[in-house]
């Protein structure tokens, strides 16, 4: 009898549980308030063309990357949050030096370029010889007999990044296979105004390493059309790239605590870390000033969320990743947080016309989340997809933390993806303030949810 | 009595002459045979591509711009045309020499950079000045007390490009005329990958020369926030500029005989000089070679017109237009034939998909033009629109002779105009082939009228 009772009133409960909105009925204003806060602030969109500004890009192993995350903590401890602090971490160290492509034949011109990010340098006198185009990894294993002793230059159409990307990544290793003293790709782009991009290339294993460059699509388009007229082309590739050992640089974080479930965590970032070149504004410092933004307007709202919104700004994503594995190391052993993380979410796409989220997790959590997003009709940036994520969420993904990407209208994010035109110019305010507007909103609604997001 | 009986033979000849269509009845038939060669042919955008790639860039004075010469006249020969042949013209000999622009306050890089044509240098050690911003004359002229002894910054937005190229034409003299020591512009375009822009300039006599260079949209935007946040901006300016007396350079003719009226001259082409950028394959290779191609189409069809087509690649168009005047002198004093200049035809605003000539001269001219561009409706390029021209048939159009300039869809002509970026890759085929098409159908239709086209 008494057992029977308590498991009707154990039931009733559950009822009463399930049959509850897990979004607050006071979400709606509060969603209200972010937007009003966001889209009507200038704080952020200041900050961050202030840190491009006076700082300039921020790679791995700079004392700019060091100054721009002194300048961060400094600001976030103005901020009031309720906790502000670093977390060291040692990364790659590459310095890329004097370089430079020379066409010594057909016709003599130096080409744009920029060296690979992990590549070796070339003697001082540099590698002088004679170029083979090929379009792709087929044409190299076609044509694998005359490769010895040459420069092979990867002359490949942009598709999707991902798959055109290989080049970059694995070419130098690919060509070297063959006895190619040096590897050139077209840069990776959809779009060219004679611009080099860089990004990080990879040497496997007991293969010899080769220099590994970028040249323009234009000039690579120009050595295919002298190699396709049967003309023999010589180049001097010069390259003074160093690696040294690895440099400190640190993860910044900053969080309000949840008032009803302090240890449930809402994690939200960027990285910090950009290339040797631009002033990485879309990648990625809209993303890492746009999530501390959020927080920041959260805070001065006056919101309270139920759990802890955490702010980690991610170092040295670019060459290395080293800043989201600490933070993965640092979750699981020192604070024992894993569990306990209830979303991490990311935005390293460009501050552009935010869309939405790309998310990876349960069914349930996708329709709490689209639920959620459906309070931002007003700026358009609601719409929850189903799969995303992002690089520096990956480690905490793959420990079972459901993750997600902002999702923007970036049609050109290629077009100047690790190049000097990666400026504040390519960007404007009412777009970065929506993707505030987002993040904080889902965020916030997150945080706030009556139940745990489901796993 | 016999007089009048002439009077009214006269009469009736002239109502017959009258109600004669000026159009003959086999031009519809001969413009479908002109665009079919044109779009069915790779012979015209083969040779623009090899230009660009063996000679590079044709600036007035270099040797790229007489080899060029030299293998188009080879070339010319080999089509047949009735005659070939070149006129000499001096032209002004600008070289830009090593270049850089530093700022070394309040940030220290390297800015990208390109002088304007016809700047003096700067010392060999460079000019160091502190840097004043102005967003446009009115500007400079309110602060024309803080000018002297500073380097001037004009960061004008871009309206039009007649509006803004006056900071690129006229920006040294008026700020030398407060005392500045040198100047710089925001690069005259409405976009911009970190990319430099050159173009002509002028001193105004009376006024000490200062150096003029071009810095990108974006690091002119970051020194006025530089400025606007009161920061002090230091630049050094090294430019080895150096104008050395005129150069021997030619414009190149070709032409086929009318077999009615040869007196009767319709002339058509664009500029064979370019800046000494890029390849110049937009500004104005396309042109040029264009106008080449729709003459040998005329000829490969066997199409006989009554009076001449003449093309003209005429010298030295970016600084000096020497080329155009001295063909206009040529035509009035050597050949006699400025009367009989029945239409000049102009391409200089890149090859890309065509939609018709601007054209200025009298309204009966006008009507017969648009009957003639009614006949383009397949390639949808015949629409004649009233006013244009072009800078190189200007000296004509000013002795009388109609005008008319082919007009596209040319909404990136400033990304690319006076740049690295100015490469074959920015235009293609079809559209090079329609232009052709349509320069060769207007060309022959106005050599083939029953009537001299009417002044």
């Amino acid at each position: 009898m008494k057992k029977s009772f308590l498991f009707l009133c154990i039931s009733v409960l559950s009822i009463c549980a399930f049959a509850q909105n897990p979004i607050p009925d006071s979400f709606e204003s509060e969603v209200q308030t972010i937007i009003e806060a966001a889209m009507t602030n200038e704080t952020g969109w200041n900050r961050l063309t202030f840190m491009g500004d006076t700082f300039g890009p921020r790679f791995s192993g700079s004392e700019n990357l060091e100054n721009s995350i002194d300048w961060i903590v400094e600001e976030m401890k103005k901020d009031g949050f309720d906790r502000v602090w670093t977390q060291p971490v040692k990364v790659p160290y590459w310095v890329r030096g004097e370089e430079s492509v020379t066409l010594n034949a057909p016709i003599k011109r130096n080409l744009p370029m920029l060296g690979l990010g992990g590549s070796i340098g070339t003697p001082k006198e540099g590698i002088t010889g004679e170029v083979l185009v090929v379009k792709n990894f087929e044409e190299l294993e076609e044509r694998s007999e005359e490769i010895a002793g040459k420069i092979v230059l990867f002359n490949a159409e942009f598709t999707t990044y991902g798959q055109t990307v290989a080049y970059r990544v694995n070419g130098a290793s690919e060509a070297s296979k063959y006895g190619a003293i040096a590897s050139l790709i077209a840069s990776v782009t959809p779009y060219s105004m004679q611009t080099p991009h860089t990004g990080v290339m990879r040497y496997q294993d007991g293969i010899d390493k080769i220099p590994h460059a970028a040249i323009t699509v234009e000039d690579a388009l120009l050595l295919q059309r002298f190699a396709d007229r049967g003309e023999e082309i010589e180049i001097t590739l010069k390259m003074e790239a160093e690696t040294f050992p690895d440099a400190d640089s640190r993860n910044v974080m900053a969080e309000i605590r949840g008032s009803e479930f302090p240890d449930e965590i809402i994690v939200l970032g960027g990285h910090i870390d950009s290339w040797d070149v631009g002033t990485g504004m879309m990648d990625d410092g809209g993303g890492c000033v746009g999530a501390w933004e959020a927080l920041r307007l959260i805070k001065e709202s006056g919101l309270t969320p139920k759990r802890t919104i955490r702010v980690v700004l991610w170092t040295n994503e670019e060459n290395g990743l080293a800043g989201a594995n600490e933070y993965r190391r640092w979750v699981e052993e020192d604070e024992n947080s894993l569990d306990n993380h209830i979303l991490a979410m990311e935005s390293d796409a460009g501050v552009f016309d935010p869309i939405g989220f790309g998310f990876s997790g349960s069914d349930e959590a996708f329709d709490i989340l689209t639920e959620i997003g459906s309070h931002l009709e007003e700026i358009e940036s609601g719409e929850v997809s189903k799969g995303g994520g992002g690089a520096d969420i990956g480690p905490l993904m793959r420990g079972g933390v459901p993750g997600m990407g902002l999702r923007v209208n970036g049609e050109k994010y290629f077009w100047y993806h690790h190049t000097d035109a990666d400026t504040i110019d390519k960007l404007n305010i009412e777009d970065f303030n929506e993707c505030v507007a987002t993040m904080a909103a889902f965020a916030y609604g997150v945080a706030d949810l009556n139940i745990k997001l489901p796993r």
